[in-house]
């Protein structure tokens, strides 16, 4: 196997873009040497020497020596367009935004088609956890049935807080972001945004189906409060905020972001703090579950560089899945088991579940717990109010 | 990427080669064909139909057809010679045979060149778990400290029954005899031979050390019993038995298998029944974990269909570790903690031990636990006394 020189322009050196050059710097492996690198802010001191830093994106976009774009901005709008220059211009990309590559996935496809230029975006999926290549290769010869985990490491760090080190909510809300762990938009953590990207960009390697994160449900647990815990508490339970995929016999894909209680035997339940956590389900490898950090500049710099490593073999994602499977669509037309919570118990519609398992009513709060179709539930007048909180009873996701 | 067509020719025809055979046939993605299958027993009923089965080797070896072998026969010995002539006559090879594959590494590295033909065994590591093909690409440009972890079904199903179900270990290991999962020869098994060769065979892609199994030391759980459960059960700990590769500051490496007390706080502490998993530490990915079947035919018979696939798109390993670090060595020269049980506690030298922890003496059993250099541990005469037990206390590997 030849592999070819890399010359690198990377967009962004925050802490991934500085942990990527960390990376390079101390990597004994593949080498790859970085000719530009293009910030935005001139008033910020850096920490390479000043040939190397542009501030204008036709240094890296028109430079004929660069081959590989690595872009690693926060920026969903700003990243879109350096990759749709990039790969326009035949230059390779490397991503790590989760955000961009979900909502621009259609368009993605066709644009590596089209300039028949490779984008590869390993750390968008959980950082170090190899999770797109093994789903492109690995599982391509698989029956995959189902994929499911936590994909979003601050959500977990403040659960694992609450669980295993009995804070309240707002006491581990606010120690997560004392560390720095929540976006500034809170929500794209708090209520599932960021898993969903992750499940998004999943779907397409593991089912071959493309959507919009839009058409995906989502809830997080920005709602959790101390009544909720002790539930889980009291049935030895952990709340984990799982991202889950699973093939239904109707041909299309059961796909949402949910809080979920998990028991001890549960193999997610000990994948706890900035951890992220997925297991696999296939007719012939049975269960396979892989566990890592999935955020910090380190652990996605390695992804980022494991990428543009597999570049200089001419390494592409081919897509199989879209091929195999024909027809896949998001189906929410099956029932889950759900508690619902709720200071007015009077705004839970009773009559939308299939069967109602346990009614408690209290001064302190209200719940019911029961099975429900998923798209009587998402459809709910009450699913996005405020006052009401949805977890899981467990990972069962049934036909009737 | 333009895929080549993959026509197989396989030797053995037992769970492995029909768990091969149905995955195939199942199979919506990557498509190989089965030309010729080659059999010892011309006795046995055979489930394909009689053209494609042969009893001469010739018949695969010599067919200008076959381009990929697939190897899945039980003997080490007859398996190399196969895979010799195989990759001498330029035809690609996949293989599941630990033993023959840690036993003949250095020679199977020079016939890979020599001949410019690949051969890959995803399925000879821990099964459905992608270890190989990860440890190759994706720690390629990672700076890999160590990795260890569960590497055996039959002994993590042995000590699930003892330390989650409460069974003796003649009871476990009858149990584990009744369903099949030992063995003929149950040394390989119990007494950590199976892990070693996974380990050696990791060994070389994860830092470029390639020795025979022999430089490697093992013991198993033959030896254990309900004394030294109780002692795990006390200190609320589960025995598992490891395999373990380390980085030393000596530019060496720490390699064992041994049993290891594992608490709850340990990731490997969950990993039960016939489950396999592998734990790496490096400098940006920090920790990963891999859990999964380790054997069984459809776990295994994925794992090769995943090399055959590889194949289709020219993969091979390109073992950069080997050039990466040039003088890797198996250093034994570090310190563990351990447990040393023995009915006579005269005949353990105190003298070899750096620091004693605990002494402990009844009608019962007696034991002590210190900290010893490992060297002195394996060459001392008591390591291999049928009377005498040894668990590492925990998973440090320390320089004085």
């Amino acid at each position: 196997m030849n592999r070819n020189k890399i010359k690198l322009g990377v967009f962004g050196f925050g802490c991934v873009g500085e942990g990527l050059f960390d990376v390079l710097e101390n990597n004994l492996g593949f080498k790859a040497e970085i000719l530009k690198i293009c910030v935005k802010n001139k008033e910020k001191k850096r920490r390479v020497n000043g040939g190397r830093i542009t501030y204008d994106k036709k240094d890296i976009l028109d430079n004929p020596d660069i081959n590989v774009i690595v872009e690693v901005i926060d920026n969903a709008k700003d990243a879109y367009e350096i990759v749709v220059e990039a790969l326009s211009k035949g230059k390779a990309v490397v991503s790590a935004n989760k955000k961009m590559i979900a909502e621009n996935l259609p368009e993605l496809l066709l644009l590596q088609d089209k300039y028949n230029t490779p984008l590869l975006y390993e750390a968008a999926c959980c950082a170090s956890i190899p999770l797109v290549r093994n789903f492109e290769e690995y599982y391509d010869n698989d029956l995959l049935n189902s994929f499911s985990g936590i994909m979003n490491g601050t959500t977990n760090y403040i659960l694992t807080e609450i669980f295993t080190n009995n804070k309240t909510y707002q006491e581990a809300l606010s120690l997560a972001q004392s560390k720095g762990y929540v976006e500034r938009n809170p929500a794209l953590d708090l209520e599932g945004y960021d898993s969903k990207y992750k499940l998004t960009i999943l779907l397409t390697h593991a089912f071959g189906v493309t959507v919009k994160p839009d058409e995906i449900f989502n809830t997080g647990i920005g709602r959790l409060n101390n009544f909720d815990s002790k539930f889980a508490f009291e049935r030895k339970c952990k709340i984990k905020l799982i991202a889950r995929a699973q093939k239904l016999n109707s041909g299309g894909i059961a796909a949402f972001v949910m809080p979920e209680l998990v028991n001890e035997t549960n193999e997610l339940y000990a994948v706890d703090d900035v951890f992220n956590g997925i297991v696999t389900e296939s007719s012939f490898a049975d269960k396979n579950i892989f566990i890592g950090k999935g955020a910090g500049a380190f652990p996605t710099a390695s992804a980022v560089l494991s990428d543009i490593s597999a570049l200089s073999y001419n390494y592409r994602y081919e897509y199989k899945k879209k091929n195999q499977i024909a027809n896949g669509f998001i189906d929410n037309n099956f029932f889950v088991d759900v508690y619902v919570r709720s200071a007015d118990p009077a705004i839970i519609d009773v009559n939308a579940f299939e069967e109602i398992y346990e009614r408690y009513y209290s001064k302190e709060d209200n719940y019911l717990t029961g099975k429900i179709n998923f798209d009587k539930l998402i459809k709910s007048g009450w699913v996005n109010d405020s006052e009401v909180n949805i977890i899981l009873l467990n990972n069962k996701i049934t036909m009737l």
